[in-house]
């Protein structure tokens, strides 16, 4: 039983490798155009890659695949695996000289839309791999949003079957509303990342590079062509231009696509769109009256650098414009805690999400009340609807596995010998998919390329939890899903 | 009708006044035993406040109280206010001379049985004064293993009411009962406290020493009477037999209770001292491990100070035999972790605590089993008994609690100018009532002298929310409370 769910699991994951191995060619024409011998890379890899798949595609093919929940854990986490250990193959093989660890914590950074880089000289690295990094990301972002929206509400994970309920309707035909669906994102998810593309183009970033990031904000990946990320281009519209595409690539698609297709702008008003818009608004404009006040920064400069960075913790995008945890003690302390917080769920944007935060907070008034008075009835709620006791605690359960999976991150790193700032900075920042962490080594001006191979495997594995909300992959890790 | 409460709940308060008020002739007589001018504030103070609470008292009287859930969270709130007041002005009046947000600071930390403190100079410091923080704290413990057992378990607050339903039996006599188990508790605390402070004297301690420190340990308070806390003694056997006792006093009273009165070992086979013991042995023997490896320390030297410390940290006392934080990253680590966790309920010590953890494992546990087979039902169990749904959700609550006000009360910190380090374990020592904190201000080698008023205050709000189990002190500052 559990062989034939793995050989399902396998063949589904050999179809994505011939996906990649297609994909591969991109970077290889593109460096083929700009004259880097790199493309041998990516043109052996995508052969070879091409030619495993193909081969375990044929030797597991067989009947339709057994639809069962366990079935849908098991091919979430091998997707996962296959795709970022394709995706690191290439990396590893480059002439950027990483080995496999950071090869693979590359890979991983992009596929979760993470964005945390072990790579030192961003703007002399081959094109080739630049591209391969931002459509890995660009890639990661689809898989999430489809992930987001149709699996995770379907395992019933973190109280994400809430969506479910609250989208389902009366239809017997779901596959087809999937498919239909699916076509609406892939239009959304295409036009929007043009639509940036163009506007990066037009602020004066050269084609390369608005191409580039333009995948990496609407995956809210963060992944840039330059060591100093966007401080590169001094450029203040360009930083405005992308807070607000990292905004809105952090709401949920499901959503956005009502608004496109059918024009239907009172879809905002979702419970989670606006206390995510409200928090984000919030801590924004404190660190910039904070920056005002300590530093002496005209305000509407603060705004726009306290907006950018913080949207892009929030948005878990990952970029800087600059070194942030200069500006004062509180800013750390903000950009800490909103490393924790995250986005709207079904958006490409991670953390333990906006919607979540939602029912807590009703969830806890309910309880303070029912301590007064305990036999009235305070129901719980999320908009219009009520949310049932099951949903309740898969959520608050959520929040807390989250909570003791970083702890238990931070206690390795401690081991591994990295001070408290950096150790709990660097798991949470892989957990949240955001990017950069706290500190002179991992912070905003830094990066991850001093860090060893034990705490690589950690961070990539930290990262790999965080993207598909915990509880999938901790699931696959109990004896009872291999019981017979 | 809320004038009714309060009237009934203030007369309350002016009992525990008259008591507070013959208290502080205890420390009066020994100033004057040692010849020490402070024994006039004492005395004058004790009179003062022994006439403003009999006048409270005569004001106040009415019928008999109106027992009701509203009025219990009333009167613990009050309660501990007014405790943590009269216990301040001596303080604030004395010659160690202390503004009146340091004096409440200490007093808070004392009825609390924190141990922060923000005195220098406790060698030299008035011995009425040192006394009387150490007698705060004793009865600060009393006070808190009677909420603990009594009256947070019938408010039902953050799943205690678990304890309740365990320990019901089908008496008809409640009060009878409560006066019988309270005469056996008080015989219990006097006695473990005089073990305690005859084998520190017989250990070294001069009987000053030997009794402010039992008090002290009891109440895992962590007051000590010199400013290098038990570092001062130098001696290995004394800190075993702090160690063993502030273990005991980490274990519920009820248990020690029926341990010594029925002399049942077998009571001790309890969950939550199993989990405590479990992991109290883990951290010090992982961080005696890493102290021999690290720093080259003999193994039973490096034994004797990691269960000291560990053992200060999780029973919430916060001793120090030395600046533990300079063992290397992974202790710092351990260190922080561990001011979260603390002992069992029921005892003197305070943090999230065992059982909720016992709970919470068991809830996780189920609900991955849920995820692969959703139609089972797996009970999450604590020992024999099934916690029901309720029960469940309130300990889940709890945490999150927690972690929302060590968030708020972190970010107020990092407003305040201070850096991560200091801002979070500030904030998390005084929630769980441990003692010090980390960073060179406030960490195993520093103490809280330098902070000015407003971080006081809200360290003093923060040590009292985490006594009081959080939800008892929120319940209050709702409006739904207020309503008539």
């Amino acid at each position: 039983m559990n062989a034939n769910l793995i050989r399902h699991a396998v063949h589904l994951a050999a179809i994505l490798g011939l996906y990649l191995s297609g994909a591969m060619l991109i970077p290889a024409l593109v460096d083929l155009y700009y004259g880097h011998p790199d493309w041998q890379v990516f043109a052996v890899t995508a052969f070879m890659s091409g030619a495993i798949s193909s081969t375990t595609f044929m030797a597991t093919r067989a009947g339709p695949p057994p639809f069962s929940k366990k079935f849908g854990f098991l091919v979430v986490n091998v997707l996962w695996i296959v795709f970022s250990i394709v995706g690191a193959i290439p990396l590893w093989l480059s002439s950027v000289k990483l080995d496999f660890a950071q090869a693979l914590f590359e890979s991983v950074s992009a596929v979760t839309t993470t964005g945390s880089t072990v790579i030192v000289g961003l703007d002399d690295a081959p094109p080739g791999l630049l591209l391969w990094r931002s459509l890995l990301s660009w890639f990661g972002g689809i898989g999430i949003v489809v992930l987001g929206l149709f699996i995770i509400p379907y395992l019933r994970v973190g109280g994400m079957s809430f969506f479910k309920m609250e989208s389902s309707d009366t239809s017997d035909k779901p596959f087809a509303r999937l498919a239909s669906f699916g076509r609406a994102f892939l239009v959304v998810y295409v036009s929007i990342t043009l639509l940036c593309a163009i506007s990066y183009a037009m602020l004066g970033m050269n084609r390369f590079d608005a191409i580039n990031h333009a995948m990496t904000t609407v995956a809210t990946g963060g992944f840039s062509t330059h060591d100093a990320s966007f401080g590169y281009f001094s450029s203040i519209p360009l930083l405005w231009a992308s807070t607000f595409f990292m905004t809105v690539c952090s709401l949920p698609f499901s959503i956005l696509i009502v608004l496109v297709v059918r024009g239907r702008l009172d879809a905002l008003r979702d419970p989670q769109i606006i206390v995510f818009l409200g928090y984000l608004t919030a801590f924004s404009v404190a660190v910039a009256a904070y920056h005002r006040l300590a530093n002496g920064v005209e305000f509407h400069l603060a705004l726009t650098y306290a907006f950018f960075n913080i949207t892009s913790i929030l948005s878990t995008t990952g970029y800087a414009s600059e070194d942030y945890s200069l500006w004062g003690p509180f800013v750390v302390m903000v950009a800490f805690i909103c490393t924790f917080i995250g986005g709207c769920s079904g958006s490409t944007a991670g953390g333990m999400k906006a919607y979540r935060f939602v029912v807590l907070f009703n969830a806890i008034r309910s309880a303070l009340n029912k301590l007064v008075y305990p036999n009235a009835i305070y129901a719980v709620r999320y908009g219009k609807n009520t949310v049932d006791a099951d949903v309740q605690r898969a959520i608050l359960l959520f929040f807390i596995t989250y909570i003791l999976l970083w702890v238990f991150g931070s206690l390795v790193m401690g081991a591994l010998g990295y001070d408290l700032v950096t150790a709990v900075s660097a798991v949470i920042t892989c957990l949240s998919n955001v990017g950069p962490g706290l500190g002179s080594l991992i912070g905003p001006a830094g990066n991850f390329s001093t860090l060893q191979d034990p705490e690589l495997y950690l961070l990539s594995l930290m990262m790999l939890l965080g993207r598909l909300e915990v509880l999938t992959v901790l699931v696959v890790l109990t004896p009872i899903f291999w019981k017979q």
